[in-house]
């Protein structure tokens, strides 16, 4: 992640300038907004604005006249019944806006999230920046075999730096072809007065699909609870999840006892099924149930035993 | 409008509780924050957070790095040209939450519009006060001959009055009665020792739908701007198009380039359909040209003829 | 629930009208279509279209190119997957249109899932039938003690019959006033012809909110699914409650996979926070675990209990 | 566009399959469904499923019991008038779902549309075919001088052959990388037993942005109105132009009622600002108004003759 001096001198400019508001703060955020957290090889997240707090919460759960702080004891109350109950609507009073900077096959699936506003830098407008994700040696992973979307061991050896050569080449050629084609030059002109230069709308077909991108991207708290359970979870492709993980530590300044309940309440929770539940309860009456017995099929079977920490 | 003592109180310490923030602020907008603005005869709107200004729509527009600032004609002439070509993902950077007191009947309208966040006070929960809404007398209208769902000349005489007279007793006897259900006295026991009293879920049902609740209603500013589109028009029932009035001047406040350009773009602009276009060029042309030659049906003639200020 | 001689006619004639189609159909859905399912005294639902089946399901997917049915056995397997896994987005590929019948405050409670499309019949438009909810005898329920939303105890005994008594006598009272200011006699003219009549739009907010509405509403199967399973919960209001359990039928007949995959993995299933998931691990270790012991507040271990069937 | 004989198979007996069905019915519509539509080099657009018709907008505007045909000519009126002013809901009522075959840089600016339900073939999981969106060289456009974001003239002799190289080999060369790398044989084993095989979800990043990706998409008639605006206007990229109008043909045939209101009121239309339309009055008052004179920007200005033809 490189910013130009220009960018940088933006950001300095941003957090220098601090004004007076009657609206919630939370000084934790404070000290890191506008600052890029760098994720992946040229990636970042940046929060660039926030409204309310973990008071805005438990404000809007009653409908106060006032910002709602009470004792943080029982604001921790409420805020784990409304989670553990599903209220979901106070954690939707809550707002946050991040400026995130990533590699186009990774904003394929963020964009899945339907419920936020994005903001996409425009290829069809300007031109794309030359940087690419090319995956860190210990994640170029081989196919697992037993997960259909999952990853395996790390490739090793000869092959591993084949496919790395292959990821840097191909990025770099294409990318050298789409400048080509544009033929832009710095100033505006033609690179190469003799040609016309393709539009920028066709010629960013040519690029690979790791060049990275950049957007604004706005969403509730609650829909960015959802996005983080999901995305935040083993099973989310890593080049996600690590974005995932740079919005966890935005969460956890930000609204502290909303972080607390969701660990708890989501990202450390687990959903039994009725036919699970009934197989807990046998075993609890200290009934041997074995898979046969159980009801479950032996992959929710697999899941259950692992979930118990008895597999 | 009548606050209650610790109502007052508490919004009178949200607004001395002033402190430093590295976010966007808008001080034309904090001068009314948490103020509730009185609208009908007992509900108000109170402007209880907000995220974003002018330069934050330019800065999503742009994904720059820093506030976005330029010049202020700069960013006028952008806003301008999003809102004319309807680029409405920039107007959904900002954010907006309201407190809102309101009748019934009233945010079942309200309601309506999807693309928000509520929570309302529960009458499952808790008591809902006794107030309801009972139109001032030049607004106690008769049916309109014209327009099915539309108001006509205002009620006076003997009628008039018993129609006020028929609001307000049967909103008081139904409360009465609500009350006598519930059965609840101020230190929470029951009221009557011998009657058990009936559950808030089932008491509320005999309110009429003039009384007044109240929510936290939370939006993004391109949604605001649909609403008010909707419900700050002409054609909007009375009763919801001051609230939206009230609303305008917050955004008024907030955003004073969007909203010079939703004035122009939205509020006073028309949607000419293609057959009324190819009317008005013939007009232009000098033809003279009637509803019979138009191509246009009876009504459509009439609202083109209005829209061009000649009927 | 009365219909009148012309509706149970356009019913009937409906019902008559077979067509060819090339789409899936789902006869054990197709035999009550258009029928209506009495809810309450006077509500029903009614399903008035519908698109996809289980196989739909499978078919998004597996964004295949045919119907997507294969074996029954291999389409459940996957389906469950699918619900258990909360790969929500294939359930969303089927459709349901339902034509309901509700009083207004049970509408209030509907109207906040908003993932779905709405045509309400409109009170500022047309006259509102006569038509109310008054609970059965055993459904007259008092506030419950230890849940501020919930009900205890059946009313009994003279504080039931005025109760009842109380219901039906304001809803009637509230409504004949309605009328009488509206002041429109059948053929459209005015009832009484030195009386200008109130606009409708005004006159509604008279009534009481037990008086019943009907409205068109749409939604895929994800979002109807979970639609239901927050209000065919025990936790939901009976008066909603019953209208969830009508589209649970519906649902049986149109999916019946999906039905029961949703039976087992979110109706019949539990969510266990991290640090109860804990306290079922020592308990299958064999340990005694008490509430002190657990690291649960009071109300959380009695869940965790009532979900173990060891309370 | 060449589908596989299993693939027409699929098809061929998802057309063979007629049932009887009690919901309405629209046979021109039916005439092709599940027969792709082709649009651009190997892209199609399949109706799938549909739910509703005509006279289910007016059915749901009218909140009726039964089919809600009356006589076609009530029907167009009251469609119109719906479609003029925006009474949007009722188009909501009709749904339809299509298979879409489509490149991912077309498939990224169609995402952007959020109420829509989504399902993609997932790279993550299965390897994509070997086809590439490469333009017709009617279609090799320079970048417009006067728009960022449009097209200028063709490009033509030795520029024209050399771009069309470039997105020939670049794709070509990407994709035989993207096998290498999967090293997956035909039956699931290695290609090369040497070699792990890298994983998909790694391997897919090494694909250009004119690689076709296809999904499943369902929407409702006004947000497919709405999409359709958008992208069947001028201003679209061409790409995602085409796609567009096949969707114009099967609306045309489903829905043609509708199908005319859009293109008076949508497409042929024009929304003139507030100080457009004093210009307009002015201009038809017979006063001769020039830029300078009109209170309009330069821009403005021509936008507005171009409306009015007086460009």
């Amino acid at each position: 992640m490189a910013l130009t001096d220009h960018q940088q001198r933006e950001i300095a400019e941003a957090r220098a300038d601090s004004r007076p508001t009657l609206r919630p703060t939370v000084p934790a955020l404070e000290e890191i907004l506008y600052e890029p957290l760098p994720v992946l090889d040229h990636g970042f997240v940046r929060v660039v604005d926030y409204m309310g707090d973990d008071a805005a919460v438990v404000q809007a759960a009653r409908v106060s006249y006032g910002r709602g702080t009470r004792k943080v004891s029982e604001d921790r109350g409420l805020i784990n019944y409304l989670m553990r109950h599903r209220h979901t609507t106070p954690f939707e009073m809550c707002e946050i806006k991040f400026h995130v900077k990533l590699p186009v096959f990774v904003a394929r699936q963020w964009i899945r999230h339907r419920t936020a506003n994005v903001n996409e830098y425009s290829a069809r407008y300007s031109v794309l920046d030359r940087e690419f994700y090319v995956p860190a040696p210990e994640q170029l992973a081989a196919q697992s075999a037993v997960n259909r979307q999952g990853r395996g061991a790390v490739l090793t050896g000869p092959e591993a730096e084949r496919v790395l050569a292959i990821l840097r080449d191909d990025a770099a050629r294409t990318y050298d072809h789409y400048l080509w084609m544009l033929n832009e030059a710095e100033d505006g002109n033609a690179a190469d007065p003799d040609r016309a230069g393709l539009a920028r709308e066709l010629a960013r077909m040519n690029l690979t699909l790791n060049v990275y991108t950049q957007w604004y991207w706005k969403t509730d708290l609650h829909n960015l609870l959802h996005f983080l359970s999901l995305r935040a979870d083993p099973h989310a492709q890593y080049e996600i999840r690590v974005y995932a993980e740079a919005m966890m530590e935005a969460v956890r300044r930000w609204v502290p006892l909303v972080y607390d309940a969701f660990l708890d309440y989501r990202l450390g929770a687990a959903t039994l099924s009725g036919r699970m539940l009934a197989v807990v309860r046998r075993l609890l009456a200290g009934e041997t149930v074995d898979q046969a017995a159980s009801g479950l099929g032996p992959r929710e079977w697999r899941e259950l035993m692992a979930t118990l920490d008895r597999s």
